[in-house]
């Protein structure tokens, strides 16, 4: 259920019932030639929708801009600084509990926003204690991802426009994605990157950090559907726990 | 042309042919029984597509977020400050201007929005003097609203939910609209409200502000015609001057 | 009463017996060759004292910057930011609460300074919620004004040291106007003034704002008289309210 | 010459002759039975007129709030922060660099301004290179203190509406001193008063450091006219140095 | 050779020569029974010691107070806000450069430092474009870790008082370990601690994250051995680079 | 007793004995060619531990870096700036009154840091009214020193790596002082310094004033004690105060 297409005499009611706010972060980033500039948002949005079916939550307008800072060189990719996204999401919980949410949850589909939303997330925690307050960027998908990736990954902690998130949106919005353009580009990451600011650009020029020609819709699916598991199972714990 | 559907490849062409950014900025705020709590984010998207097409910009991602003060106490708005939100529009075109825009057009479907972008705009455009930055909220409507508007406007500045609101709405995104539910509410606003901070909670429980009931398409596409006629106008003044 | 020239031992009952801190803010900007450059803090501070003899409030010091962006670029204009102007008065306005005040009227002599005090206004009225703040700025005048004037206004919404301004000065601080030198100015303000960043040198050279030479002391009196009898009409409102 | 009194036509001229601006800054704050909350007000207004005539220099409004921290539990006692005062002359100091003046003087008639103006003086200092930025507080007059002063200083570094200050009251603003209320109050300041946070109420009940009734216009003309030389013969140093 | 003990009318000979500064950030923070609060400290100041042999770099005095958000309700714990954190990193990063260095190297002992230390690293790189800015937290040691680690690690990403950091310490600074009172304390860290705002007292007591009996001083030479070749490797690289 | 060489089990029956915190604050600046660049820091390090020793306290790790603005340009000095470096103390200072102090007591080796600690001081004063905040900076000792000086002091309010502080270091930290470079270098500091912004480059080449070759450790011993007497009965009189 869509948070903005309710009007104001019903909402009251649905949140009541719910109490369960998600909240899709993304942003508008290079993602190769296969895939739209707006990636991050789809994934985010789609995520949200595919949870809110499970919960039973209300989902709110897509927060479309992130924080992009390591491609922020390559065409196409807006920024807002990590103070701004971390003052955003504060001030969106602060209304979300007002109206009387108790869950809030945060679909990331941008590793950028990391940093900003986790931020946010402990101010609001310690603002609002009898609120719990989720940051979800496909969680306990580790083991899976072994499992099902064929590409050797470029990265320990983040992939981009690859295997990877080319299959989510293959699996999520398919449409969106042009796999006639899909290219492999592995690209060596020097291990300066981990410790030293280093745009992306130093080490690619296609903005695809491996195989995206390898990406299927059921790999994606996979993946997807054990991240929403552990999403699903997680808020409906607080959920148990909190009595909603 | 939506931006965020493009690709990192090509987005460069588009932006060198057209250097013309479109950014609908709303809110997610009360609109009474007949309107949803989105009403200022289709408003503004719906409104930036058909400039998009007049003037050959690219429309970015909504903004769905924005500034909602008098309205705070209502069920479903969520709000943002000013502060947040002046540096959200300030980190946008920062990035717009890097990525080689040269005339910025925030469509403002929101009224409570206008102080944050017209700071944020003043600040663009002392960072970026060959930059055009626009605020645009209907501009240059008041005589056409003067003409068709058949209920009594309860105030001299800003309207809401009524006749014009929910007339717009049905020109540009009828689907969205419950007619049926459309009320004719009109309050009288206390010449205090002018002078004091006043949440509209002290004179209307509905968050109608005026009769509902007479908008039509027709008074709507008058009127949005009008402001979208003075848009064009001052859009293409622009690029001429600057020969874009 | 002017605050500052009481003393710390007779000020506490005073403050007991009236509860109205009335705070002119005025500017330091061009205001053409007849007018001096503290006109909107002559304007401010004269008004405020006609308002205390009326309400029985006290005046605290005229604050003598404001926020003066449309005119920075014209010899004698100072500015401060928004930001500045808003915490001044925010803090201005916490220490009158812990002196006892409730209702805290700013006489705002300057239209540049209306957002960054309404929102300042704002701030207060949430952290004081027994406390009546109002912000102040010829209010209600719309008719009179439509009755007195001669000259054909150049703006909606504001006007600048033209017919009225000068009038104002003329029945206020006669002794500071130079009628001699009165001009009539009456620029074409462009449409987009409204909508875009324009310093007011894109379309005056003198900084009058209409035709300055028709005014008179009898235009201004009736003006302020209008001005005046709705200001203190409200702040009795509030002082019945709050039984003060 | 007051700045505010001159015209935006003939002020240019004015600033290119003189080149120095002269900013008094106080306070409003308890000084006891005999002397006005708007003494440091009064002060610095008066002792940069008597500047201006000695060096030539344009004396803008005075800004008439200040730090009050030590005395805020006072009846009568208003407070800004440190952050804003400081961003206050800032920015009147960036107003006053585009306008041509190459030499700012502040006239601080209050001392717990002091912090607050340094630290501006040394943010405009580093701005702007080629201008000279002086805050004074009746520099250089310890050795005339010592000879003129009759009763025991309460304190090494500060004094308040006790003998020193209401002599220059009496020198400077005589018509706004009761001599008749003035009294002897001479506190014991416990040594921890330097070390840990200490608001006066701690140690006096009547905020007035010491003898007030043995002051006399003569002593206040006696001190003030050493600061004055000082202030002179230092401004003109920097006008010779600034060749203006 | 470490900064601090340098006298002015030498250090520049130094800072000429070398270019590196090495800047060791800790923490105060609960470590179990066995180990310090200011374990964090002394491994810092301990490799960057160790750092400088290897690249003839200067140490520069043991930033001791960081970002403690985890373990805050635990004795002893003291904590920054990231934001100051990041300031005070940039800000010494700023004096750095403007003394001549043009390799600065953060070698970090705490964990939660991480965000806010590589914020400022991008602040800093975006300030001085021909200044490398590294933050180390024992580079490359994955591997090595792998290879020497007997105990279960309880988290992928973090380690807390364990096998690993008592044998950083035994290895580094051997006289601060209490060995006899190591325990063994191997909490299940819930998975919505990865998610969520989780106060490690939520899943311990001890602050113990591991076995910290196992723990030798052989381990930590080897582990602190790859991380230092490592830093040393990049450092070197970034000296031939710059030619210094 | 230091803090961060206690572990989390026992110390909280430390603080709950003490409930007195010691937090030594210095900088890193030029000293001339016989003291270190970590003057401030040995000093206000040393001191501290003496004054524990009195008042039976915790000694936190030192805080190495102040703000030095007057010695900027001179090789070695680092700086903070002012916020910052109060934020840093306030950040302090809510951890450990969360810890269980009452009583804290910077002890600053460095005149610069003053305006910084004190506003710190202030604000946690009114954050935490049962707690008593010191900062200290050599106390009380104004007379002793106009008893043991031998050399001219240059300037009333500070003095810098001359007589007095040379021979601090000697009775705190002699093997780090190199007496055989100590020079006699005293500047005529212009009246100027103390009204405008003036770097100590303008006045000195050697970042010494005055004469350091008459330092001795019995004069710095004298003077030492003195201070240290007077801290320790300042604390000791706020300990029976708060009854701990």
């Amino acid at each position: 259920m869509l948070f903005q297409e309710q009007n104001s005499y019903e909402i009251t009611s649905y949140i009541k019932k719910s109490k369960v706010a998600i909240l899709p972060v993304g942003a508008v980033e290079a993602h190769g030639p296969h895939l739209p500039l707006g990636t991050d948002n789809y994934l985010a949005e789609e995520l949200s929708k595919k949870l809110a079916d499970e919960v039973g939550g209300l989902v709110l307008p897509t927060l479309p801009y992130g924080q992009v800072w390591s491609l922020s060189n390559f065409p196409g990719s807006l920024t807002l600084s990590n103070q701004t996204l971390t003052n955003l999401m504060v001030e969106i919980g602060e209304s979300l509990f007002r109206q009387g949410f108790r869950i809030m949850t945060v679909i990331n589909g941008h590793y950028g926003n990391a940093i900003a939303l986790k931020e946010a997330s402990r101010v609001l925690y310690e603002k609002f204690p009898d609120c719990k307050v989720f940051v979800m960027f496909y969680p306990g998908t580790k083991e899976i991802i072994r499992n099902v990736r064929e590409s050797t990954p470029v990265h320990d902690s983040y992939f981009h426009a690859c295997e990877l998130e080319t299959s989510y949106m293959l699996y999520l919005v398919e449409e969106k994605v042009q796999m006639e353009k899909a290219i492999n580009d592995t690209p060596v990451i020097p291990e300066t990157a981990d410790v030293t600011p280093t745009p992306w650009s130093q080490f690619t020029k296609t903005a695809v950090l491996g195989d995206a020609t390898v990406a299927t819709r059921e790999k994606g699916e996979k993946i997807i559907s054990v991240a929403l598991e552990n999403m699903t199972r997680m808020i409906q714990q607080a959920k148990d726990e909190l009595g909603c």
